[in-house]
């Protein structure tokens, strides 16, 4: 596609290949999956066969290697051409995996972080097929850092209450991550975070996601209800409940692959309007749309908003990829990590507003064409309108937080 | 509701009176008929049984009088609020007999058009509950004043033949207006405006309308397979095809209904958003949302723009008003009508980009709940999108069009 | 003008002519003075010789009667067509003016209010060639409600001390109106105005006024060092610093003469625009550049900017006059003020921001020749820069305004 | 500054640490320049001395050896912020002496270009404080590719006839390169351009100009009458007058340093408004306005266009980089050309855009303070808006452009 996003490493290189071969067979499959509101199990699968889900796995334990978030998001935005929910839905796992090989190797360059045991283990299961959850924990009527879901301490182990909404990829997760949190001898709450393998008894997972769009991501809830776990399984961050995490060790990062997932969705959109306008004639003249001035500006302007969205992209993952590399101990100070997410939240910003617009522009391009339930673009319309609800932030807190930043306020508890 | 319109004439406070009961009832039911995408019958049966249907039936002849086109939008503006599909349905019905009572109005005031007789025959109709469709022209691969469907001669009448899309009302209406052309002995064609009644045989009105939104608007195909019609059904325009007629009559209101109907999506959506912000607490702090400085703001943009919807809509319709008490014969001279539809352009411009906008800041505010297909919130953003694709124009038409107006540039054959 | 606004009053069709009148005079001066930054006492001259200035006083005093203050906002439009600085200037006396007459007639209707014989005198001064700067109460460091301008009490009278900037009008106004406080017997402050003459010993008129735009208005600061008042001078509310009046009586309207000015500018640029394309000419193929098919669509859209901001002026205007009819006493609850506020900052919001924008387009219409000095085009875009300025409320701040009021949230005392 | 852009090359390092030296001492010149229109020559002897000048010069010829075009920008940023005139005029040179040493790069790589010797004498003469006036092309009434100015053949040589527009940086330059056509025998014209030195005697430099902004530019008329140039000065294209070059050999770069300045402007428009939020207390809180919430909105969205506008140039940038590098002998195929002139053109239109509306939310940010003449912001309002003007394109013409492009459409005679 002209003047899309290229690969700059060479694991990247390989990870957009198996991406753009992926999103060719998904969207065929993706109008179907979104009317009947059915998870994409046949997407997974072959996912999981070409080796797509284990491509931030380490070289040196059998994945390709992919270490550039950059180069991540470029192949979860060729991903989203095809299919958005399945984008969003493995971007979940993706992001988990390629985590998990930056604290193996901040752990092996003398970083603090989890046992290298645990992580090969983690990411030998993602060679294996494992698919992992990220760290959903939406819940109704909270904010993220403040779960009312809990553990409470049993014989040499905890229990495990509560109920998650948006369980991105909960169908087919082998391992989940949930944010919980536990009560200390002082009364005050501590954030802590579990781990547990798909079908631990006392978890539901609910066939219940029935949304606009993103139709075919899984996104249901999951409930809780004295899941018994192992005292090992629940990762003690010894921080007050709300409190932001001393080290993140990911800055201005997470969001990088949604991001790409709603750039897919727009750059899907405007391939599609641009081949209407030029091969679509209009009486009386019978001259292609393209032809038309007012077509000529509404490409324009679309293009415009499409350069912008994959500049922001690039820009915010080569920056990331630089903060990465210059703390290869994951010991990044909290000045870097705000900046770095001051930018992330602007891109974010933008990326999702101008998506949105593109997708609205290649309707008007379409004509009514683009209204009606068997075009794609009817789907896009729906699917594109999920990327400003992803947390955090939405629209207007980001721009708080980014002004906050700007103007070296404190962040207040809400943010 | 706050800030919004209210009626200025007699007959407009009846009609819009009408209208919130009919909300009300409709309200609830929409978002069944869009899940189902069936068409509301039970509604009609409502606007029948109420009169709302004959509002602008002239009280001379039994109707409400309604005859400020301003007040015939703001009524569709509340309709709208309870269910957009119904609205804009019922509006090309409404458009239509109001067109009639001009007509009529006209031409005892002398000035030229249908015989009186057969244009009360038409409006008693409506107040028997005849529903009339208005003129549909839309077809694939042409534009509006260029119909290919076509009337051929044959002994003392013609035969049509066509096919026509988005023909909005025709699961109920009783009589159809069809635009089609009539090749001359020149072998030039000339406009022409076929009547019908339902049914007539060769008239296939489908059932296959499925969108993306105004699911409950029967919008379906209408097909015509040498239909035949006596000589009198056909209306002969005299000028040839494509040109702009000589006099329209109808300065700038043709479309004010529509606008309307798309205000009301935006006033409910906006409601919702205000009602949600100022009930929904979320933790830690469990205040409600309306406390948050960033819903402020949000909020306040919202605001600003259905402020200046209503005030677009207030003003073209006033201004429309104005023109039609000022030319009681309809005999408006071209370059007042052109004006008067440059105002109209940039009020559907400006109305239907800023209800879309309301829609999405909506959406926004309610935080993901809004994208829950259960969520009227989730129909509202698929329903408001349709407004662009209203002929004419599309958005960047509109700009083309308003632009030649202002430099005095002719229009050429493709606006 | 075309789709300009018209006057709905009888005396509004004459203040309208007599500014169309003396607009056409006061462009061929305003770069002159706006160059050398004077103050056009020619200007003030003509309007008192042909009775604008003494629009509003009551045709029973010997006015024009003008009491519709949308029709105020319609003639200082056409003022500001031909000189915005002389437009926002002469707005302070009018509206001063305007409110003189709607508390003489609630006074005469029960309502309470000045004796009326006071507002007689300063009526009937105005007829005479009386000035009046509207209650400027602008200073630095603090907000309009919070004046560190003191009086403090003296032998029968008080002592006025303070430092007010943005005095616009300030170079040929005969009457001052200055907000201030007077600390009570508690300690705590009351709000008080204080009236004095031109000349008062102690005021200090400062021509120092040098901005980058409007620099024709006699902005500059006025001290008040000493100013001894008698007793009767000094207008004591009852309440204390920083309440919101209990009763303003001009709901919504106190800056709709301000942006009729701000909406002349636009006006005037765009028509500057709209003849530069109609009649430049450019190679290689020498057709008028209105023939182009980018500037059709930038004209298109600086068209809607304008027909947008000239609704919400009608809007507003005409919701203004309602209410103050509908309170012909003054005495209107302070939730009919809040709504009226809140639409009124609304239509402030859109008119400055569509000003500033139509201004633009009329600069980028003209290729470089509107950035040349000598080009009337970089005057206006200096001066329409003026208007998001004004108090209350900047735009982020009006929207936080806006906000509150749609959510029923208290204002705070920063607002 | 926090995210600002940093070089990316050795030679670029050392550039923009010039540029940051010479900013500081510019930025106290430029409101005395500004306000006097006078030309800042002292300027430019800096620059000189530093051998800011001749950065681009190869480090074999004993410059800096700049070749990334990303970096030269990133340098005019940093001189942009200072003296916003300053840094356009240095472009014009900076960029020309960028393109010869790209041209003698590219010769010696087997390309084709002007000989060796030639592009070296210039290339020392810069060294030699020579000061290069880009190839200024602008005339009134015809487009950059039609110009009217023309040589005549004569003995052994031309005359050179014509007038010139917008001469940026004339008040110094030594050599200039002017653009002219040339009538064949067969009557057309051909596109050629002339090198003469400051001083040829026919040319006459005005010191005539006064703008809205960029008044330190020193862009005023240059005419020529009967200048007699040697035929080695007349360089022949073979090309007939408005064709497009087959190769320019500079793909989408041409702006690029100019984009920066105006980058440049809204980052020093940005950081003023961020400054004074941090330190102006307002009462009666008497608190930092960088605690009110909608000034913490206000500079989030700024940010973000800030981030925006910078990602913009990165990304062109490094494109730019990148296919200069590709491309060694400047045999650039058209496509690539055109695509890279695409992405160009959408940086232009988003920064310029961006730029503008960075300082006008730093005006809103100051309250009243920034639209006094003395505030450094008044001149920034002034110069930030000649972007747009500069060719090619303006804002609706790149949207032509843009779409064109994406649309396969021929681009016609006007653009």
């Amino acid at each position: 596609m002209r003047g899309e996003l290229t690969p700059i490493t060479e694991p990247g290189a390989r990870f957009v290949e198996l991406a753009e071969a992926h999103a060719a067979d998904f969207a065929a499959r993706a109008d179907g999956h979104d009317r009947d509101g059915t998870f994409p199990f046949e997407n997974f699968d072959d996912m999981k066969q070409s080796g797509f889900i284990a491509a931030p796995v380490p070289a040196e334990l059998g994945g390709i290697g992919l270490t550039s978030v950059r180069d991540l998001a470029v192949g979860l935005s060729r991903l989203g051409r095809g299919d958005g929910s399945t984008s969003i839905a493995v971007n979940m796992h993706l992001f988990s995996v390629w985590t998990m090989q930056r604290m193996w190797r901040g752990v092996q360059a003398g970083g603090e972080g989890p046992p290298a045991p645990v992580l090969e283990g983690l990411l030998k299961g993602v060679l294996g097929g494992g698919l992992i959850a990220a760290i959903t924990g939406t819940e109704a009527g909270t904010s993220i850092r403040y779960p009312n879901t809990e553990v409470t301490p049993v014989d040499g182990g905890y229990l495990l209450n509560g109920y998650k909404i948006f369980g991105t990829l909960s169908p087919v997760a082998t391992v989940f991550f949930v944010p919980a949190r536990l009560r200390g001898d002082d009364g005050a709450y501590e954030s802590v975070l579990c781990m547990l393998g798909r079908g631990t008894e006392g978890q539901d997972i609910k066939d219940n996601w029935d949304a606009l769009g993103m139709r075919a991501s899984g996104s249901g809830d999951v409930a809780y209800k004295d899941v018994r776990l192992p005292a090992a399984n629940v990762i003690r961050s010894g921080t007050p409940l709300g409190d932001r995490p001393a080290a993140q060790g990911d800055p201005g990062a997470t969001q990088l692959g949604l991001l790409a997932s709603f750039l897919g969705i727009a750059e899907a959109a405007a391939d599609i309007a641009v081949n209407l306008a030029k091969n679509r004639r209009k009486g009386p003249g019978n001259l292609p749309l393209a032809e038309r001035a007012w077509m000529q500006q509404l490409i324009g302007e679309m293009d415009i908003e499409l350069a912008t969205a994959r500049a922001m992209l690039d820009f915010n993952g080569r920056h990331a990829d630089e903060m990465i590399n210059a703390y290869p101990r994951r010991d990044m100070p909290e000045d870097v990590q705000r900046e770095a997410e001051r930018l992330h939240q602007a891109a974010k910003y933008v990326i999702q507003r101008n998506a949105i617009s593109i997708v609205d522009k290649a309707l008007t391009a379409s004509g009514g064409a683009g209204y009606m339930s068997k075009s794609p673009l009817s789907r896009l319309y729906r699917d594109v309108r999920a990327g400003p609800f992803m947390q955090p932030y939405s629209p207007p807190e980001a721009l708080e937080f980014i002004g906050r930043v700007a103007l070296d306020q404190p962040l207040g508890p809400d943010l």
